[in-house]
Protein backbone atom coordinates (compact mmCIF):
# COMPACT_ATOMS: atom_id res chain seq x y z
CA UNK A 1 0.00 0.00 0.00
CA UNK A 2 1.39 3.63 -1.02
CA UNK A 3 0.70 6.91 0.07
CA UNK A 4 -1.18 8.07 -2.83
CA UNK A 5 -3.46 4.89 -2.20
CA UNK A 6 -4.63 6.15 0.41
CA UNK A 7 -6.30 9.59 -0.62
CA UNK A 8 -8.22 6.78 -3.58
CA UNK A 9 -9.35 4.49 -0.49
CA UNK A 10 -10.78 7.26 1.37
CA UNK A 11 -12.88 8.44 -1.75
CA UNK A 12 -14.01 5.47 -2.01
CA UNK A 13 -15.18 5.24 1.46
CA UNK A 14 -17.19 8.36 1.28
CA UNK A 15 -18.86 6.69 -1.57
CA UNK A 16 -20.51 3.97 -0.05
CA UNK A 17 -21.03 6.53 3.20
CA UNK A 18 -23.00 9.05 0.65
CA UNK A 19 -24.80 5.47 -0.92
CA UNK A 20 -26.00 4.65 2.74
CA UNK A 21 -26.77 8.09 4.04
CA UNK A 22 -28.91 8.66 0.58
CA UNK A 23 -30.75 5.43 1.33
CA UNK A 24 -31.62 6.35 5.40
CA UNK A 25 -32.44 9.96 4.56
CA UNK A 26 -34.48 8.48 1.60
CA UNK A 27 -32.67 10.57 -1.08
CA UNK A 28 -33.18 8.49 -4.44
CA UNK A 29 -31.96 11.37 -6.82
CA UNK A 30 -28.88 11.62 -4.49
CA UNK A 31 -28.72 7.56 -4.63
CA UNK A 32 -28.80 7.23 -8.36
CA UNK A 33 -25.94 9.82 -9.15
CA UNK A 34 -23.42 7.01 -7.17
CA UNK A 35 -23.71 4.25 -9.88
CA UNK A 36 -22.38 4.06 -12.68
CA UNK A 37 -24.92 3.25 -15.56
CA UNK A 38 -24.42 -0.04 -15.79
CA UNK A 39 -23.96 -1.02 -12.19
CA UNK A 40 -25.09 -4.43 -11.09
CA UNK A 41 -26.41 -5.52 -7.79
CA UNK A 42 -26.97 -9.07 -5.87
CA UNK A 43 -28.22 -7.90 -2.71
CA UNK A 44 -29.05 -10.69 0.20
CA UNK A 45 -26.85 -13.10 -0.78
CA UNK A 46 -27.91 -12.95 -4.69
CA UNK A 47 -32.29 -13.34 -3.34
CA UNK A 48 -32.50 -10.06 -5.01
CA UNK A 49 -30.59 -9.05 -8.25
CA UNK A 50 -30.81 -6.07 -10.56
CA UNK A 51 -29.15 -4.35 -13.60
CA UNK A 52 -28.43 -0.97 -14.20
CA UNK A 53 -28.77 1.78 -11.97
CA UNK A 54 -32.04 3.11 -12.81
CA UNK A 55 -33.32 -0.74 -12.05
CA UNK A 56 -31.08 -0.78 -8.52
CA UNK A 57 -32.66 2.24 -7.77
CA UNK A 58 -36.01 1.45 -8.70
CA UNK A 59 -36.16 -1.54 -6.00
CA UNK A 60 -34.80 0.53 -3.21
CA UNK A 61 -37.11 3.28 -3.28
CA UNK A 62 -39.72 0.62 -4.04
CA UNK A 63 -39.30 -1.25 -0.86
CA UNK A 64 -37.63 1.61 1.31
CA UNK A 65 -39.50 4.61 0.35
CA UNK A 66 -42.34 4.76 2.68
CA UNK A 67 -41.33 7.19 5.90
CA UNK A 68 -42.88 4.74 8.21
CA UNK A 69 -39.75 2.31 7.37
CA UNK A 70 -36.96 4.02 9.90
CA UNK A 71 -33.56 2.30 8.18
CA UNK A 72 -30.11 2.88 9.48
CA UNK A 73 -27.28 0.94 7.52
CA UNK A 74 -24.18 1.53 8.70
CA UNK A 75 -21.06 -0.30 7.04
CA UNK A 76 -18.02 -0.99 9.09
CA UNK A 77 -14.54 -2.83 8.42
CA UNK A 78 -12.91 -1.76 4.63
CA UNK A 79 -10.62 -3.73 3.62
CA UNK A 80 -10.33 -1.78 0.07
CA UNK A 81 -7.68 -2.35 -3.08
CA UNK A 82 -7.29 -0.21 -5.77
CA UNK A 83 -6.20 -1.04 -9.13
CA UNK A 84 -6.14 1.58 -11.17
CA UNK A 85 -9.13 2.77 -12.61
CA UNK A 86 -10.93 -0.42 -10.82
CA UNK A 87 -11.25 -0.88 -6.82
CA UNK A 88 -12.93 -3.73 -4.68
CA UNK A 89 -14.22 -3.35 -1.10
CA UNK A 90 -14.93 -5.87 1.42
CA UNK A 91 -17.56 -4.31 4.24
CA UNK A 92 -19.06 -5.49 7.40
CA UNK A 93 -22.96 -4.75 7.27
CA UNK A 94 -25.01 -4.14 10.68
CA UNK A 95 -28.90 -2.49 9.45
CA UNK A 96 -31.90 -1.84 11.52
CA UNK A 97 -35.46 -1.23 10.34
CA UNK A 98 -38.24 -0.22 12.52
CA UNK A 99 -40.91 -0.16 10.84
CA UNK A 100 -43.80 1.82 12.32
CA UNK A 101 -46.95 1.25 9.68
CA UNK A 102 -46.27 -2.49 9.85
CA UNK A 103 -44.57 -2.53 13.37
CA UNK A 104 -42.33 -4.46 13.57
CA UNK A 105 -38.27 -3.93 13.94
CA UNK A 106 -35.70 -6.16 11.73
CA UNK A 107 -32.01 -6.30 12.74
CA UNK A 108 -29.65 -7.81 10.27
CA UNK A 109 -25.59 -8.65 9.61
CA UNK A 110 -23.77 -9.00 6.52
CA UNK A 111 -20.69 -8.71 4.46
CA UNK A 112 -20.88 -6.76 1.24
CA UNK A 113 -18.37 -7.46 -1.86
CA UNK A 114 -18.29 -4.50 -3.95
CA UNK A 115 -16.50 -3.21 -7.10
CA UNK A 116 -15.95 0.35 -7.75
CA UNK A 117 -14.95 2.22 -11.21
CA UNK A 118 -13.22 5.54 -11.34
CA UNK A 119 -15.17 8.00 -13.96
CA UNK A 120 -13.46 10.68 -14.85
CA UNK A 121 -12.25 12.57 -11.13
CA UNK A 122 -15.48 10.22 -9.70
CA UNK A 123 -15.69 7.04 -7.90
CA UNK A 124 -18.68 5.00 -8.88
CA UNK A 125 -20.32 1.85 -7.56
CA UNK A 126 -20.06 -0.73 -10.43
CA UNK A 127 -21.24 -3.39 -8.45
CA UNK A 128 -22.68 -3.85 -5.43
CA UNK A 129 -23.91 -7.27 -2.88
CA UNK A 130 -24.00 -8.99 0.32
CA UNK A 131 -24.63 -12.24 1.89
CA UNK A 132 -26.62 -12.08 5.13
CA UNK A 133 -24.84 -13.62 8.39
CA UNK A 134 -28.13 -13.60 9.73
CA UNK A 135 -31.71 -11.30 10.02
CA UNK A 136 -34.19 -11.38 12.55
CA UNK A 137 -37.55 -9.81 12.61
CA UNK A 138 -39.61 -8.58 15.68
CA UNK A 139 -42.89 -7.93 15.21
CA UNK A 140 -43.42 -4.58 17.89
CA UNK A 141 -46.46 -6.53 19.23
CA UNK A 142 -44.07 -8.83 21.23
CA UNK A 143 -42.45 -6.43 22.92
CA UNK A 144 -44.56 -5.21 25.60
CA UNK A 145 -44.02 -1.08 26.10
CA UNK A 146 -42.27 -0.66 22.92
CA UNK A 147 -42.44 3.05 22.45
CA UNK A 148 -41.23 4.82 19.20
CA UNK A 149 -39.98 8.30 20.51
CA UNK A 150 -38.53 9.81 17.60
CA UNK A 151 -38.75 9.48 13.68
CA UNK A 152 -37.11 11.76 11.30
CA UNK A 153 -40.22 12.01 9.19
CA UNK A 154 -42.99 12.00 12.15
CA UNK A 155 -41.23 14.54 14.77
CA UNK A 156 -38.56 16.71 12.85
CA UNK A 157 -35.53 14.15 14.27
CA UNK A 158 -36.71 15.35 17.54
CA UNK A 159 -37.01 13.09 20.70
CA UNK A 160 -40.18 12.93 22.79
CA UNK A 161 -38.02 12.00 26.06
CA UNK A 162 -37.71 14.37 28.59
CA UNK A 163 -34.11 15.50 29.94
CA UNK A 164 -32.68 17.38 33.00
CA UNK B 1 -8.58 16.01 -1.54
CA UNK B 2 -5.03 16.29 -1.11
CA UNK B 3 -2.68 14.11 0.81
CA UNK B 4 -1.50 16.25 3.84
CA UNK B 5 -5.54 16.82 4.12
CA UNK B 6 -5.75 12.78 5.11
CA UNK B 7 -3.39 13.42 8.28
CA UNK B 8 -5.63 16.33 9.53
CA UNK B 9 -9.35 14.08 9.33
CA UNK B 10 -7.47 11.40 10.89
CA UNK B 11 -6.90 13.69 13.76
CA UNK B 12 -10.54 15.00 13.76
CA UNK B 13 -11.91 11.03 13.51
CA UNK B 14 -9.86 10.54 17.04
CA UNK B 15 -11.24 14.23 18.18
CA UNK B 16 -14.88 12.39 17.95
CA UNK B 17 -13.96 9.47 18.97
CA UNK B 18 -12.26 10.49 22.10
CA UNK B 19 -15.58 12.45 23.11
CA UNK B 20 -17.65 9.47 22.72
CA UNK B 21 -15.39 7.18 24.63
CA UNK B 22 -15.35 9.65 27.31
CA UNK B 23 -19.01 9.79 27.40
CA UNK B 24 -19.20 6.33 27.55
CA UNK B 25 -16.94 5.81 30.28
CA UNK B 26 -18.23 8.66 31.95
CA UNK B 27 -15.08 10.64 32.10
CA UNK B 28 -16.49 14.16 31.78
CA UNK B 29 -13.57 15.82 32.95
CA UNK B 30 -11.68 14.75 29.82
CA UNK B 31 -14.58 15.30 27.67
CA UNK B 32 -14.65 18.61 28.92
CA UNK B 33 -11.29 19.59 26.92
CA UNK B 34 -11.98 17.92 23.69
CA UNK B 35 -14.55 21.23 23.19
CA UNK B 36 -13.88 24.87 22.16
CA UNK B 37 -14.95 27.12 24.97
CA UNK B 38 -17.53 28.46 22.90
CA UNK B 39 -18.94 25.53 21.58
CA UNK B 40 -22.39 25.15 20.81
CA UNK B 41 -24.93 21.65 21.03
CA UNK B 42 -28.64 20.94 19.50
CA UNK B 43 -29.17 17.94 20.25
CA UNK B 44 -31.97 15.57 18.67
CA UNK B 45 -32.95 17.59 16.28
CA UNK B 46 -32.97 21.45 17.98
CA UNK B 47 -34.75 19.76 20.94
CA UNK B 48 -31.63 19.67 23.71
CA UNK B 49 -29.94 22.89 22.76
CA UNK B 50 -26.69 24.66 24.80
CA UNK B 51 -23.97 26.97 24.50
CA UNK B 52 -20.69 26.96 26.00
CA UNK B 53 -18.82 24.09 26.84
CA UNK B 54 -19.59 23.63 30.56
CA UNK B 55 -23.12 23.78 29.70
CA UNK B 56 -23.09 21.19 27.17
CA UNK B 57 -21.15 18.98 30.10
CA UNK B 58 -23.42 20.15 32.12
CA UNK B 59 -26.28 18.03 30.44
CA UNK B 60 -24.41 15.40 29.44
CA UNK B 61 -23.27 14.80 32.73
CA UNK B 62 -26.53 15.54 34.75
CA UNK B 63 -28.61 13.21 32.24
CA UNK B 64 -25.65 10.45 31.51
CA UNK B 65 -23.95 10.24 34.95
CA UNK B 66 -25.45 7.20 36.47
CA UNK B 67 -23.55 4.28 36.28
CA UNK B 68 -27.13 2.17 36.58
CA UNK B 69 -26.95 3.47 32.55
CA UNK B 70 -25.00 2.07 30.54
CA UNK B 71 -24.53 3.56 27.08
CA UNK B 72 -22.70 2.77 23.54
CA UNK B 73 -23.09 5.84 21.15
CA UNK B 74 -20.95 4.68 17.63
CA UNK B 75 -20.33 7.15 15.16
CA UNK B 76 -19.70 6.13 11.49
CA UNK B 77 -19.63 6.94 7.77
CA UNK B 78 -17.21 10.43 8.36
CA UNK B 79 -17.26 12.70 5.72
CA UNK B 80 -15.26 15.47 6.68
CA UNK B 81 -14.03 18.70 4.78
CA UNK B 82 -10.89 20.72 6.30
CA UNK B 83 -10.63 24.23 4.96
CA UNK B 84 -7.51 25.50 7.12
CA UNK B 85 -8.30 26.15 10.49
CA UNK B 86 -11.61 24.86 10.23
CA UNK B 87 -13.95 21.51 9.28
CA UNK B 88 -17.10 20.01 8.95
CA UNK B 89 -18.06 16.83 9.84
CA UNK B 90 -20.99 14.46 8.93
CA UNK B 91 -21.48 11.28 10.97
CA UNK B 92 -23.84 8.34 11.22
CA UNK B 93 -24.64 7.79 15.15
CA UNK B 94 -26.09 4.89 16.41
CA UNK B 95 -26.65 4.77 20.21
CA UNK B 96 -28.12 1.68 22.69
CA UNK B 97 -28.89 2.86 26.31
CA UNK B 98 -29.15 -0.42 28.76
CA UNK B 99 -31.15 1.07 32.08
CA UNK B 100 -30.56 -1.57 34.85
CA UNK B 101 -32.30 1.28 37.56
CA UNK B 102 -34.96 2.25 35.24
CA UNK B 103 -35.39 -0.78 33.82
CA UNK B 104 -35.40 0.19 29.92
CA UNK B 105 -33.49 -0.60 26.65
CA UNK B 106 -33.43 2.42 24.55
CA UNK B 107 -31.93 2.54 20.64
CA UNK B 108 -31.57 5.15 18.25
CA UNK B 109 -29.98 5.98 15.15
CA UNK B 110 -29.15 9.76 13.78
CA UNK B 111 -26.74 11.84 11.47
CA UNK B 112 -24.53 14.40 13.21
CA UNK B 113 -23.45 17.87 11.42
CA UNK B 114 -20.31 19.05 13.10
CA UNK B 115 -18.24 21.90 12.78
CA UNK B 116 -14.64 21.25 14.11
CA UNK B 117 -12.07 24.60 14.91
CA UNK B 118 -7.85 24.07 14.93
CA UNK B 119 -6.40 25.61 17.87
CA UNK B 120 -2.70 25.68 17.98
CA UNK B 121 -1.82 21.97 17.74
CA UNK B 122 -5.47 20.86 18.74
CA UNK B 123 -8.24 20.52 16.89
CA UNK B 124 -11.37 21.19 19.21
CA UNK B 125 -15.70 20.65 18.55
CA UNK B 126 -16.61 24.05 17.64
CA UNK B 127 -20.39 22.72 17.62
CA UNK B 128 -22.47 19.86 17.20
CA UNK B 129 -25.71 18.44 16.92
CA UNK B 130 -28.03 15.31 15.57
CA UNK B 131 -31.21 14.83 14.27
CA UNK B 132 -32.48 11.49 14.80
CA UNK B 133 -33.62 8.87 12.08
CA UNK B 134 -35.24 7.02 14.97
CA UNK B 135 -35.34 5.82 18.91
CA UNK B 136 -37.05 3.89 20.46
CA UNK B 137 -37.27 2.23 23.99
CA UNK B 138 -38.53 -0.83 25.32
CA UNK B 139 -38.97 -1.71 28.81
CA UNK B 140 -37.13 -5.10 29.85
CA UNK B 141 -40.55 -5.91 31.51
CA UNK B 142 -41.49 -5.97 28.05
CA UNK B 143 -38.72 -8.97 27.63
CA UNK B 144 -39.15 -12.02 29.48
CA UNK B 145 -35.50 -13.49 30.82
CA UNK B 146 -33.96 -10.35 30.20
CA UNK B 147 -30.57 -10.70 31.95
CA UNK B 148 -27.78 -8.22 32.30
CA UNK B 149 -25.19 -10.16 32.28
CA UNK B 150 -21.98 -7.39 32.10
CA UNK B 151 -21.34 -3.95 33.61
CA UNK B 152 -18.36 -1.79 33.35
CA UNK B 153 -19.51 -0.45 36.69
CA UNK B 154 -21.01 -3.13 38.53
CA UNK B 155 -19.15 -6.30 37.45
CA UNK B 156 -15.59 -4.44 36.27
CA UNK B 157 -16.41 -4.92 33.27
CA UNK B 158 -16.36 -8.97 33.20
CA UNK B 159 -19.15 -11.08 32.23
CA UNK B 160 -20.92 -13.41 33.85
CA UNK B 161 -21.32 -16.48 31.32
CA UNK B 162 -19.68 -19.48 31.77
CA UNK B 163 -17.38 -19.87 28.89
CA UNK B 164 -15.97 -23.81 27.47
CA UNK C 1 1.04 12.12 13.55
CA UNK C 2 2.88 11.89 10.24
CA UNK C 3 1.51 10.83 6.64
CA UNK C 4 4.04 7.75 6.71
CA UNK C 5 2.21 6.68 9.89
CA UNK C 6 -1.27 6.74 7.86
CA UNK C 7 -0.23 3.61 6.05
CA UNK C 8 0.46 1.70 8.82
CA UNK C 9 -2.34 2.89 11.00
CA UNK C 10 -4.88 1.69 7.83
CA UNK C 11 -2.99 -2.02 7.60
CA UNK C 12 -3.49 -2.27 11.30
CA UNK C 13 -7.05 -1.23 11.07
CA UNK C 14 -7.39 -4.04 8.29
CA UNK C 15 -5.00 -6.82 10.64
CA UNK C 16 -8.47 -5.78 12.84
CA UNK C 17 -11.19 -6.18 10.20
CA UNK C 18 -9.51 -9.37 9.23
CA UNK C 19 -9.86 -10.53 12.44
CA UNK C 20 -13.16 -10.16 13.30
CA UNK C 21 -14.36 -11.06 9.67
CA UNK C 22 -13.05 -14.74 10.22
CA UNK C 23 -14.15 -14.98 13.95
CA UNK C 24 -17.69 -13.89 12.18
CA UNK C 25 -17.41 -16.22 9.20
CA UNK C 26 -15.76 -19.08 11.31
CA UNK C 27 -12.48 -19.07 9.00
CA UNK C 28 -10.50 -20.39 12.31
CA UNK C 29 -7.60 -21.19 10.07
CA UNK C 30 -7.40 -17.68 8.61
CA UNK C 31 -7.49 -16.42 11.97
CA UNK C 32 -5.01 -18.06 13.31
CA UNK C 33 -2.20 -16.43 11.30
CA UNK C 34 -3.47 -13.05 12.09
CA UNK C 35 -1.73 -13.32 15.80
CA UNK C 36 2.11 -13.43 16.55
CA UNK C 37 2.67 -17.13 18.06
CA UNK C 38 2.98 -15.91 21.75
CA UNK C 39 0.36 -13.70 21.69
CA UNK C 40 -1.97 -13.08 24.85
CA UNK C 41 -5.83 -12.07 24.94
CA UNK C 42 -7.53 -11.08 28.18
CA UNK C 43 -11.52 -11.29 27.44
CA UNK C 44 -14.55 -9.63 28.97
CA UNK C 45 -12.37 -7.12 31.43
CA UNK C 46 -10.00 -10.18 32.54
CA UNK C 47 -12.06 -13.16 32.92
CA UNK C 48 -11.40 -15.38 30.23
CA UNK C 49 -7.45 -15.08 29.96
CA UNK C 50 -5.41 -17.32 27.19
CA UNK C 51 -1.80 -17.39 26.44
CA UNK C 52 -0.50 -18.32 22.77
CA UNK C 53 -2.52 -17.88 19.59
CA UNK C 54 -3.43 -21.80 19.69
CA UNK C 55 -5.29 -21.29 22.78
CA UNK C 56 -6.60 -18.11 22.11
CA UNK C 57 -7.89 -19.61 18.19
CA UNK C 58 -9.07 -22.75 20.24
CA UNK C 59 -10.92 -20.72 22.64
CA UNK C 60 -12.93 -18.82 19.84
CA UNK C 61 -13.41 -22.07 17.88
CA UNK C 62 -14.81 -23.83 21.05
CA UNK C 63 -17.37 -21.33 22.01
CA UNK C 64 -18.14 -19.95 18.87
CA UNK C 65 -17.69 -22.91 16.41
CA UNK C 66 -21.53 -24.00 15.77
CA UNK C 67 -23.21 -21.98 13.06
CA UNK C 68 -26.17 -22.17 15.04
CA UNK C 69 -24.30 -19.55 16.61
CA UNK C 70 -24.73 -16.12 14.20
CA UNK C 71 -22.30 -13.35 15.18
CA UNK C 72 -21.40 -9.87 14.40
CA UNK C 73 -18.85 -8.37 15.99
CA UNK C 74 -17.86 -4.71 14.69
CA UNK C 75 -15.15 -2.29 15.90
CA UNK C 76 -15.10 1.54 15.89
CA UNK C 77 -13.17 4.79 16.78
CA UNK C 78 -10.07 3.48 16.24
CA UNK C 79 -7.04 5.23 18.20
CA UNK C 80 -3.96 3.81 17.21
CA UNK C 81 -0.53 4.83 17.74
CA UNK C 82 2.57 3.38 16.21
CA UNK C 83 6.04 3.42 17.85
CA UNK C 84 8.64 1.62 15.16
CA UNK C 85 7.52 -1.67 14.68
CA UNK C 86 4.72 -1.93 17.36
CA UNK C 87 1.56 0.03 17.79
CA UNK C 88 -1.33 -0.07 20.11
CA UNK C 89 -4.90 0.73 19.57
CA UNK C 90 -8.38 1.28 21.37
CA UNK C 91 -10.87 0.23 19.64
CA UNK C 92 -15.17 0.37 20.44
CA UNK C 93 -16.48 -3.09 20.02
CA UNK C 94 -20.35 -4.12 19.53
CA UNK C 95 -21.55 -7.31 18.71
CA UNK C 96 -24.76 -8.96 18.49
CA UNK C 97 -25.08 -12.97 18.87
CA UNK C 98 -28.31 -14.87 17.66
CA UNK C 99 -28.27 -18.50 18.80
CA UNK C 100 -30.94 -20.73 16.91
CA UNK C 101 -29.63 -23.54 19.05
CA UNK C 102 -30.18 -22.10 22.28
CA UNK C 103 -32.65 -19.65 21.44
CA UNK C 104 -31.46 -16.67 22.38
CA UNK C 105 -30.32 -12.87 21.51
CA UNK C 106 -27.07 -10.93 23.05
CA UNK C 107 -25.95 -7.96 22.63
CA UNK C 108 -22.79 -6.22 24.09
CA UNK C 109 -20.62 -3.14 23.87
CA UNK C 110 -17.07 -2.99 25.03
CA UNK C 111 -13.18 -1.21 24.73
CA UNK C 112 -10.40 -3.14 23.05
CA UNK C 113 -7.13 -2.16 24.49
CA UNK C 114 -5.08 -4.39 21.97
CA UNK C 115 -1.27 -4.47 21.34
CA UNK C 116 0.61 -5.16 17.89
CA UNK C 117 3.87 -6.08 16.11
CA UNK C 118 5.73 -5.86 12.86
CA UNK C 119 7.05 -9.32 12.02
CA UNK C 120 8.55 -8.20 8.77
CA UNK C 121 6.42 -6.97 6.16
CA UNK C 122 3.23 -8.02 8.16
CA UNK C 123 1.25 -6.64 10.74
CA UNK C 124 -0.02 -9.31 13.89
CA UNK C 125 -1.67 -9.23 17.02
CA UNK C 126 0.81 -9.55 20.18
CA UNK C 127 -2.38 -8.67 22.29
CA UNK C 128 -6.05 -8.20 22.86
CA UNK C 129 -9.00 -7.81 25.16
CA UNK C 130 -11.81 -5.78 26.10
CA UNK C 131 -13.80 -5.14 28.76
CA UNK C 132 -17.26 -4.89 28.87
CA UNK C 133 -19.63 -1.79 29.38
CA UNK C 134 -22.36 -3.82 28.98
CA UNK C 135 -23.40 -7.52 28.06
CA UNK C 136 -27.60 -8.27 28.35
CA UNK C 137 -29.09 -11.48 27.25
CA UNK C 138 -33.30 -12.37 25.87
CA UNK C 139 -34.14 -15.51 25.37
CA UNK C 140 -36.37 -15.77 21.70
CA UNK C 141 -38.87 -17.13 24.08
CA UNK C 142 -39.26 -13.85 25.31
CA UNK C 143 -39.74 -12.07 22.06
CA UNK C 144 -43.31 -13.40 20.82
CA UNK C 145 -43.10 -13.30 16.95
CA UNK C 146 -39.54 -13.21 17.10
CA UNK C 147 -38.13 -15.00 13.35
CA UNK C 148 -34.65 -15.74 11.77
CA UNK C 149 -35.26 -14.90 8.47
CA UNK C 150 -31.51 -15.62 6.93
CA UNK C 151 -28.82 -17.20 8.42
CA UNK C 152 -25.17 -17.61 6.47
CA UNK C 153 -24.81 -21.47 7.01
CA UNK C 154 -28.88 -22.10 6.82
CA UNK C 155 -29.89 -20.39 4.42
CA UNK C 156 -26.75 -19.50 1.90
CA UNK C 157 -26.97 -15.82 3.49
CA UNK C 158 -30.29 -15.52 1.71
CA UNK C 159 -33.43 -13.62 3.64
CA UNK C 160 -36.66 -15.00 3.53
CA UNK C 161 -38.63 -12.22 3.43
CA UNK C 162 -40.58 -10.70 0.28
CA UNK C 163 -39.03 -7.67 -1.71
CA UNK C 164 -41.52 -6.33 -4.39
Amino acid sequence: MEIDELVEIERIKRLKYAYLRCIDQKDFGGLTELFAPDATAAYSGGRYVYEGRDAIVRFIETNMGRTTMHSSHRVHHPEIDVDGDEATGTWALEDTIVDSEWDFVLQGAAFYEDRYVRSGNRWLISHTGYRRTYEYLVPTAGMPGFALTASWWATDGQSSLEVQ
